[in-house]
């Protein structure tokens, strides 16, 4: 019963003491400070070295520590390892809540007041009839968002992979369709998981097939989107603005022109925090359920990549 | 049949035009070029200059050209004369969406981030833990308003002048139960009429009944607030923050200190803009109801003075 945690960038010492606290019987140890590799069943990971995989011969669960499986490497794991995911209600809510948020900052032209308040300008303008929001992807976070702004009267679109039926929801899916799903939207907003298909998907192509006064929100990961034809496409009027909650590289560098464009909003990726206790109570549950051989929760496709 | 329009500060042309085409048998005309102001019942006003109101020996109707009768001198007309406002759905609407997108805009923090960007400074900080907002006035807007920010997973609690009772919202009325209603509030929303019992309620008294975090949303009229009182209670923490709509003086001076305050948001009382069509077509119906003797709509109580 030995599980090992291997989560590079981060702080890990709490995560390690709740779960030590929480599973008595369990050996819990830290890479690299871990005397019997051999011994490891169960890893919870997150852009773990490339040559952790090798010395693993009894793995049979890697546990992502994120929503996504973007920072485990997937191709690498023998087939019989399962891949589990933290999937968090309360992270739904509060990822439908910043799209809320973000989608009426641009209809009531929050930016666009704030300057004007800058410099003193008294110039009152009605709000945007801009109502028509698309969401790629329709999993855990996309239907969440989806339906609150439903709730909130927005037309919602959204693009999947395979087929699907959503009350009160234009449902596309498709590389087929994508075109179809693009070309109405006054907000395009991205939460897809980063595959080999979705890696670059927001690009030029994209962007010319959108309006030209719409709005593009990325919730997902940076490498989604091709930051050169954002640039593109709002210095050459193709878009009106885009907010932004992640990047290539996290931090984003001080140089990156993102920083100071008057058409960006960023957001220091902290549109979803993961709670911690959530997150423990998850892999808590996947741990015991491996031991005792029950089946795991929020376990994905390797073949598909989510 | 004869209707006089006296709105001052605006180039009633449309206005006028819209009517005379809706009203094809009444005869229409703007003060002062009216040669028989002795024939006008209906009058269509909006800071009417005073003298005016002497010289209609036949006046049935005021008709203010607003959502409220701040506009109307309503000391000033005899008692038989009957006061209508506009009441606008789609004002409402407006109202609520203003609200919600503003209460958000704090609990995540956006004009924080916005600086933030500016200086190229990257902290994640988690969403405000901050959910409650009370509203000063459960009228037509504020119960909007309440019902969309419920329907958000906000806590709501109103106060009225008398006792109402209405479905998820905690209800307050009258003065003896203002501290009562304000003591843990996150936002509160000022949504009253303006009379001689609401002028100045946005004042230090009020302030220091408020949690120090929490923020202020004025978008009822400018008058409702102590511009010194907020001030003062943004500079001693006593208030996190301030939103506003309206204001003492429209447009606001150049040199008034809301401008550059780093605390106060300010928008050009763009809240929710009247619809012109929609106005019309009330003032319409009224002018019908009146001459031919039927009940007028949303008519006010001129002895409590909304
Ligand atoms: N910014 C933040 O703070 C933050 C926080 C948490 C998560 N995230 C990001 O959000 C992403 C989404 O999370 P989730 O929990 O909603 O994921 P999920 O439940 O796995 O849903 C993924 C959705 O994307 C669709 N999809 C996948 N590949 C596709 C393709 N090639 N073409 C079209 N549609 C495709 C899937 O379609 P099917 O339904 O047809 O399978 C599904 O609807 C995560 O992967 C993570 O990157 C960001
Ligand atoms: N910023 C903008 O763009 C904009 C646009 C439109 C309107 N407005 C402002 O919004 C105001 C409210 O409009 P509305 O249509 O909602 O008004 P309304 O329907 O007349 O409602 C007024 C509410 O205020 C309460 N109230 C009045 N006097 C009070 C007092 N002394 N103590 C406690 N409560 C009191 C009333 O209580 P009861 O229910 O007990 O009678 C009622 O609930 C308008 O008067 C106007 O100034 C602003």
């Amino acid at each position: 019963m030995a599980v090992l945690i291997c989560i590079t960038g981060r702080d890990n010492s709490k995560l390690e003491q709740k779960l030590r606290a929480s599973l008595p019987g369990v050996e819990i140890s830290q890479w690299p400070n871990c005397s019997n590799l051999a011994a490891v069943e169960f890893v919870i990971a997150w852009n773990a070295p490339d040559e952790l995989w090798s010395q693993l011969p009894n793995l049979k669960v890697v546990q992502s520590f994120g929503a996504g499986v973007d920072g485990i490497a997937l191709k690498q794991l023998p087939e019989h390892v399962a891949v589990t995911r933290i999937v968090d209600t309360g992270l739904a809510d509060d990822m439908a809540e910043y799209i809320l948020t973000h989608v009426l900052a641009h209809k009531l032209r929050l930016r666009e007041y704030t300057r004007k308040q800058n410099q003193q300008q008294w110039k009152p303008r009605r709000v945007k009839a801009h109502n028509h929001v698309g969401i790629l992807g329709l999993g855990e976070l996309g239907l969440a968002a989806a339906s609150s702004l439903r709730n909130n009267n927005f037309i919602v679109s959204g693009w999947s992979r395979t087929h699907k039926e959503v009350d009160g929801i234009n449902c596309y899916y498709g590389q087929n369709a994508l075109h179809q799903f693009l070309e109405n939207l006054d907000y395009l907003v991205c939460l897809l998981p980063l595959t080999t298909h979705t890696s670059g998907i927001l690009n030029r192509v994209v962007f010319e097939q959108l309006p030209n006064d719409s709005v593009l929100i990325n919730v997902a990961r940076g490498q989604h989107l091709v930051d050169d034809d954002l640039l593109w496409a709002l210095d050459n009027h193709q878009l009106a603005g885009a907010t932004l909650d992640v990047f290539n590289a996290e931090p984003l560098e001080p140089e990156h022109p993102f920083w100071q464009h008057p058409l960006i909003t960023m957001t220091p990726h902290c549109a979803a925090i993961t709670d911690l206790a959530t997150v423990c109570e998850q892999i808590v549950f996947n741990i015991n359920a491996h031991f005792s051989k029950q089946s795991l929760k929020n376990q994905i496709d390797k073949a598909v990549g989510y």
